[in-house]
């Protein structure tokens, strides 16, 4: 069994994208959002079949942690109200997703965020998702998209979510969305930046300590995290924290979200193996083939295959990791099959 | 010869420390700013000679490149004539360590930048600073303090800097400040960050066609660029740049303040080593010795020398790369010895 941590569905047919602008264009305008499209399944199958379910067979994974575009969360546009219906569509269509392939796209949230807007909206929305099937969501450190004018992570202001998700026993994968910033490229400066910018506020925070079972997964990699380990280590130290491995690492996991052998080496060789699940962020930021090795970038299973890690931890990488950190995730795999397209 | 790219005056005198406190208060309260405290020759020599100097003997090193404290530019405190007074004060006291060790301290200097300043100030004091023997500069990108309100290294408003510094043949060292903002903590969050955006503002526009002899450094080891290297690639791929070997690795340079040996195994790994130079962030970040290795994790001189490179690229790394990347340290160097203290 192998399993993609983080998979978007960033083929989500045409008529749903363009609602998103549809109902922008009518809170700028002051009216009410036009009704949803009708999208029919075969739209969806079409969308999925040629592309993330292509490549997870292709490349031999069984099954992918499924949640909506994150750079089309934009939690920086509208407000509150428009999140929360974009939320509601967006997952929504995911979890048609998750119906039509029963335990191969597994479905994980949107939340609805919105700068200095609490976080009500997002538990009820994830109430909502869990009581349908879902196995976790995506917390957006900067609903702002990229002006970074939410508190960190470690703010009280974000306890009511992280209580919820302690209840129903869901991780989230925090994970910004567009740049609203001409500083930052998205998928090249803001994500990354963002990753790593979560990762010291927990070091710095004592988050844990109140939430000793919450979970967290940092993607792509953790950002500059394991190749500054030693900064962080020793930043750990000069902050008079209790080190990495006891004050953070039993909480927060790294995908492998890094398109090179050298990067998934060194991530594998840093971070204990029990802290990292294997994602691809496919279909996604980085498409094409790299002319270096002849494959894609982002087919990160034959890096992280390739790290030469003893077969238990691989397993764990592979599997294990992921079934422990989203625990409703064994149930979604047992009606792997079920379904039509399966 | 071994030259450290990035040494910074962390340890400066108190009275020039508090004097920046003054000039803010005065500047709050509409009044004028004290006169500059007396600082006697002897308070340099003991602030110099029982840190950096020492260190600097302890692990091998023969010179540094020198320049004010970086997390006390504070471009973000006050308005562009304090960030001009204090970008003064620094550069002078810099170029007196300079003057007592001579090439064993080579001054870098720190330039006055303010939010929508423009660059004018700062083109000024690089042609003091140059004219005083100075080899290079420290350029800040987010003047905001880590709001991120300045437009890309790629945009115009930053030409007149960049034609003054090709002009006088001089490199710029993209290093931001203190954070002002509660979500990024400085040395562990804002900094890496800060490498990382300036990589990928680099990547997404074509700052060295009009500048072809433009020379960046982007210290911390490029940020989480090169553990990230494969999808920088990628992305240059995506957005139909030329490669990064043409489009912006002739012009833009790593230090190696990574700090453990996996982290500067993969840098000298996946970057030419033409493209990296030897630097520590002495005496700065990360204080500390690391209980796995039972050295200081700053001691980056330790690692590099560990990574197994050919003797022609490690004397590339270690002082080749620097000469070429600062023509004017080569004639510094050459007054080594002259001084009192050396």
């Amino acid at each position: 069994m192998i399993i993609d941590c983080h998979g978007h569905y960033t083929t989500a047919p045409a008529a749903h994208t363009a609602w998103r602008e549809q109902q922008l264009d009518a809170w700028h305008a002051g009216a009410s959002a036009p009704a949803y499209p009708q999208i029919s399944d075969d739209e969806i199958r079409e969308s999925i079949e040629s592309n993330q379910l292509r490549l997870l067979r292709e490349r031999g994974a069984d099954a992918t942690l499924f949640s909506p575009r994150a750079s089309a969360m934009a939690h920086h546009r509208g407000d509150l109200a428009t999140s929360t219906a974009w939320a509601q569509a967006c997952n929504d269509l995911v979890a048609r997703v998750a119906g039509l392939y029963p335990g191969t796209f597994v479905p994980v949230c949107q939340l609805p965020q919105a700068v200095g807007a609490g976080s009500e909206a997002a538990v009820d929305e994830l109430e909502r998702c869990v009581a349908a099937g879902f196995v976790g969501c995506n917390l957006n450190p900067d609903p702002s998209g990229g002006h970074w004018t939410a508190p960190p992570l470690t703010d009280r202001s974000w306890y009511p979510l992280y209580e919820r998700m302690v209840e129903l026993d869901v991780p989230a994968m925090i994970h910004v969305s567009a740049s609203d910033n001409p500083a930052f490229h998205a998928t090249g400066a803001h994500y990354l930046a963002a990753d790593t910018t979560a990762f010291m506020q927990l070091v710095q925070g004592d988050l844990f300590a109140d939430f000793p079972t919450l979970r967290l997964v940092i993607p792509h990699g953790g950002g500059a995290v394991p190749y500054h380990w030693g900064r962080y280590r020793g930043l750990a130290d000069m902050l008079g924290t209790p080190d990495l491995a006891t004050h953070v690492m039993r909480n927060v996991f790294f995908d492998t979200c890094v398109y090179h052998q050298p990067g998934i080496d060194l991530l594998l060789s840093v971070i204990d193996p029990v802290n990292v699940l294997f994602g691809s962020e496919m279909v996604g930021a980085v498409r094409g083939v790299d002319p270096t090795t002849g494959h894609p970038f982002d087919d990160t299973l034959r890096y992280v295959r390739a790290a030469g890690l003893p077969a238990a931890d691989l397993e764990a990488v592979l599997a294990g990791n992921a079934l422990r950190v989203y625990p409703r995730l064994a149930a979604a795999l047992r009606s792997r099959g079920a379904g039509v397209a399966n």
